[in-house]
């Protein structure tokens, strides 16, 4: 079974009544091993008093959300997003993160095609990767569900994630996430392809079969459809050995109620679900 | 560029308002070439009405939707699903349809996986294709987009559909629909691992890059994101030779207007985005 002393919170999963600072508390008060925090709330307390808090508390830092949104459209200025990703880079250095999340972005407006989305996303993870290798701060792709490929990321299959890795090499790895990623037949074989190396996240929550809303209504681990330990054991099998990041953008429900409960209910879920 | 002479009518996209009489009377009236009825509105017509109603018209039925629905939660009626299929190939023989569509359905209830519903699929498959080829019907699987993989299909990718006819083989192939499938960055060579012998149908409508609903906001060709040409070109290239069956699930738009508008609208967007 999965070890409850493996557990890192999201941020995105209590932002909705949390801050940073509160998160980081309760992780600490329920014993929760690591944090993933969000960009807006790291720069809503402050880079140097969360690095300061979060080490006080003795988290480990399973990842920075996120750097990417590479695409843009034609005329939107480049630089401008290549250099808040530098700064992305700078924050998961300071936070000393095991990696920086990369969200790749959709396809842009004004008629650009996959194809064209596509090529900026490779375009501009090659110019990052020399800054983010001399930082020492993996970039972890992380493929989002196809249902997000026009308006979030067009890089939709962790065979895609893994052809990336191939073409643009040391420094960069995957986000696996069983959301995103848990009804691809291939799954495993792609896990596997990953290998350890590349393998530098694992964010879990499940897939309710009655899913309401595209974005906010994912599921609490157990209340889904996800064979989570069968993915679990497939990332472990390479020897992943990060934690088990909780991210749940639930607006209805887990939003809702209070962060203290839902702290106690993924752990509990992490012993019988995950 | 795409030839207006090659449109197919799925009914899909006019049920709310029409019949399937009147569907065959406005692909008719519109010079469109085929039709893919829907056994629901089959059934309400009759179907020896129905196939004499479409033979009279003078029109190509593109496929019949649908049959599947392979995967049931223990202890449901294995066999009444299996009859039900058996029927849905004897009505795609009787409309002399090129293909019987297969929706092959998601993850049961009651604790099933992922893995479980595949068995099932392939299974059924394999009981259902020895009946289809006798009555020489070709059996279309269709990959559904990944957010239908709980609730409606679990093949979502066309890499698991040319995975299933390798271990299935002869009389079993794919409908390709560019909604479902336009996201995958192997698609290309998907495509072409297909070719011109499994590729039965090609269905077409856009995303829009806002989706306000997961099952009934499709796009017209040209409203959205997907490069249709590009997939047209590729399905073409390995000499499909059918039609382009137009299937909108639009409950807020394209559901609410005029059908015979809509097939004007079709038309001219065939010619221009297609």
């Amino acid at each position: 079974m999965a070890d409850i002393n493996n557990i890192s919170l999201n941020t995105a999963t209590t932002k909705l009544k949390w801050s940073l600072s509160q998160a980081i508390d309760g992780c600490a008060r329920h014993e929760i091993a690591g944090i993933s925090p969000w960009r807006d709330q790291i720069q809503e307390m402050g880079l140097h008093a969360a690095a300061k808090h979060i080490r006080d508390a003795g988290l480990r830092v399973s990842g920075v959300c996120r750097g990417g949104m590479f695409t843009l459209p034609h005329g939107h200025d480049r630089q401008a997003m290549l250099d808040d990703n530098k700064r992305a880079v700078d924050e998961a250095a300071e936070l000393n993160a095991d990696c920086l999340v990369l969200v790749v972005g959709g396809i842009p407006d004004g008629g650009a095609t996959l194809a064209d989305a596509h090529t900026q996303v490779s375009d501009a993870i090659a110019e990052l990767l020399p800054y983010a290798r001399s930082a020492n701060v993996p970039l972890a792709i992380e493929p989002l569900h196809p249902m997000y490929a026009a308006d979030r990321a067009c890089v939709n299959s962790i065979a895609h994630a893994n052809d990336l890795c191939d073409e643009l090499d040391d420094g960069l790895g995957i986000a696996v996430d069983v959301y995103h990623l848990w009804w691809d037949h291939n799954l495993k074989a792609e896990i596997a392809r990953a290998g350890k190396e590349r393998i530098l996240a694992f964010h879990i929550c499940d897939w309710l079969k009655v899913t309401s809303d595209m974005l906010l209504d994912r599921g609490m681990m157990g209340d889904g459809v996800i064979d989570i330990p069968l993915v679990r054991s497939w990332v472990e099998e390479q020897g992943f050995d990060g934690l088990y990041e909780v991210e749940i953008f639930s607006q209805d429900n887990w939003w809702q109620r209070d962060p203290d409960d839902v702290l106690s209910i993924i752990k509990q879920r992490v012993a019988e679900a995950v």
